[in-house]
């Protein structure tokens, strides 16, 4: 090439999750039979009473909105926010976004300036890493313990802190892990960041699939002035294609991102937006549905990994099972490959989420039951397989 | 607030235009009569030929694309430049981007590091500024002249360059100046690009709005791969709203673009990319209304203005006349408010595009041939009451 690339792009991690979709799609157009639990993305369509109702209103679309979202969108935010958490919330709390990831990224943008140390799960979402080192910060792993539901290992956690610490990011339920914190758990992380006065981000995008007893928020915790969520419609309303997220925090943090949104996107899809407004309208009885089945699922897949002593820990929420591979010797990054090749079931690697990880693999239960069950039992079979070759 | 924001957020220099929109939005909820030419958005709907065909996919949404797009739009993209520019142009040389805003932001963050020097137009949108500061660039303003008809001012360029210029940003049709180049300035422009070594990144979003003999892209002139052009369909097709716009670079660029995509964005809106593609797909005749239209209103305004002597230079593209208040001995920020106080035409404040435009204020003509006429109307008697005022 004639031009060298700007120093930030060596520094990001190629997706180990896009990978593998990439070799799945490929061996699914050669007309295999291949198992999709790999991708983070509901296998359901957006709910019908959403795309009906945007039909009516697609002749008369407005065109940009302010750059953080319409406001009858932030209002209708905040109220949900306000009568899920009980905590007073108000639309300059909230700034809506292109996806949720793009929320996480804004706040960081915001927030952290380059030599600021940032602590994220490990294992966690590589995009967590992405938008930390794209805003100059440094990522600082700490520990989730999978003997303990990958709950964070506290102490570890501690040990992570220095004096160029700012922020804390938390992910309940978590990805790639099903893990959920309960108030204890939360409170005692909130004890943590106040000793050490650091911002907490908390993921909460699989806040709608807490499978027994339901979501506690962050913001019902810590205070919520020291405190940014991140949620969004993607995973709730199986809306990921239409790229509407949001973040809640204080007003001078929400219009630090407006600001920056300017030059970025300038503001989120307008259609986006209203499809939004209308899920957040909606009967919500389509999702006791997705819960109930995602749950379902987990116990399919959490049942046939734990008879053969492959199940990390069974999933409390979102939608997503580890799995231990451990006994093949193999990386996680490798394994996935000849997982895929020898069975035709597509998984993420462990090692896309991190070094504690590294042979395990994570299994999105977001597909058919059936799929769900048949993966598993070939996963199985061929662990032990190799396991037996490579002993 | 409890904590400090990022040290780049107080770099962000606020926008003059949104200013001046939520001061005439303010004016306009009062019940006061207000002239809207603030805001460069199209004042035509999306064509229903477009809405309509949406209509028909909304209950198959596929979910998340791929980081750039999906691969048939990215397709009909590459046909579309090569068709226009008779260049070879492949889909992995399209990136598919949340608005044209958003390409021109990944192109730089994609090849621009920190320290590295960025040529940019005086006047010029003042979201170039932004986004190079954000990847850590140095913008250098270069001189438009207005005396001729706000081409580049190629001796003044050329002094701008030294040994950490990387980029010269260029934008024909212009924002906000209605300037348009033709192949004899491209070269020149290329030539001294050639002799520094610099990549173009070339602005031409207001491409299809040339009002006499068509476009020229930097891309027949210049050598391919070492420029990259932006666009989209926001003001062709007035799908502002729609957040879909692109970049035409080298695969290598574009491949690095979709890697910073990955944990800003991850994708551009799915239905967005389908309303887009339905769009280029559209018999391109209201494209031809639209043209004229712009061509008309730029003519009414640029006689008012002329007459009075108050304007810069006749538009020759886009959809903005730009003219001059430097009578009033006012700096036009202080003097928009005034005249929306005044007489309820919104304006945007030359000092938002630069240095050199303190004293001019931009029109966008994308309002009715009433509006443009009323609106130009009172301003040329507001000028001569103040300056007759403050001799």
């Amino acid at each position: 090439m004639e031009y060298e690339l700007a120093t930030r792009v060596a520094k990001l991690r190629p997706s180990g999750i896009r990978k593998v979709m990439a070799l799945a799609a490929a061996r699914e157009a050669k007309g295999l039979r291949t198992y999709h639990l790999e991708v983070g993305q509901p296998d359901f369509p957006t709910p019908t009473a959403i795309t009906e109702a945007l039909k009516e209103r697609l002749s008369d679309m407005p065109g940009y909105t302010p750059n953080l979202g319409m406001p009858s969108l932030r209002s209708r935010v905040a109220a949900l926010v306000q009568s899920k958490t009980d905590i007073k919330t108000a639309a300059d709390q909230i700034g809506i976004t292109t996806g949720a990831v793009n929320a996480l990224a804004m706040s960081i943008l915001a927030t952290i300036s380059p030599g600021d140390e940032v602590l994220v799960p490990d294992p966690g979402w590589p995009n967590y890493e992405s938008a930390i080192t794209l805003a100059g910060g440094i990522p600082v792993p700490y520990r989730l313990d999978p003997r303990k539901e990958f709950l964070i290992d506290l102490n570890d956690l501690e040990t992570r802190i220095t004096h160029r610490t700012r922020m804390l990011m938390i992910n309940f339920p978590g990805n790639p892990t099903g893990g959920v914190a309960d108030a204890e758990h939360l409170k005692a992380i909130s004890r943590i960041a106040d000793r050490h006065n650091l911002l907490i981000l908390s993921d909460e995008i699989y806040s709608d699939f807490v499978f027994e007893g339901g979501h506690t928020s962050m913001r019902e915790i810590h205070d919520p002035a020291k405190t940014i969520i991140v949620s969004g419609v993607s995973k709730t309303y199986a809306m990921t294609g239409w790229r509407i997220g949001w973040l809640i925090a204080e007003p001078e943090i929400v219009a630090a991102v407006g600001a920056l949104a300017e030059p970025l996107t300038s503001c989120p899809c307008t259609a986006s937006q209203i499809s939004a407004e209308l899920a957040l309208d909606l009967d919500q009885s389509d999702l006791d549905v997705m819960r109930e089945t995602f749950r379902r699922r987990a116990s399919i897949a959490s049942d046939i990994l734990n008879e053969a002593g492959l199940l990390m820990t069974v999933p409390k929420g979102a939608f997503y099972v580890m799995a231990d591979i451990s006994r093949t010797g193999l990386d996680s990054d490798v394994y996935v490959a000849r997982l895929l090749d020898d069975t035709g079931v597509a998984a993420a690697p462990g090692s896309t989420f991190g070094q504690t990880t590294r042979q395990q693999i994570r299994f999105s239960i977001a597909t058919s039951d059936a799929d769900v069950r048949e993966a598993c039992t070939l996963f199985v079979k061929h662990v032990n397989t190799l396991a037996g070759a490579n002993p």
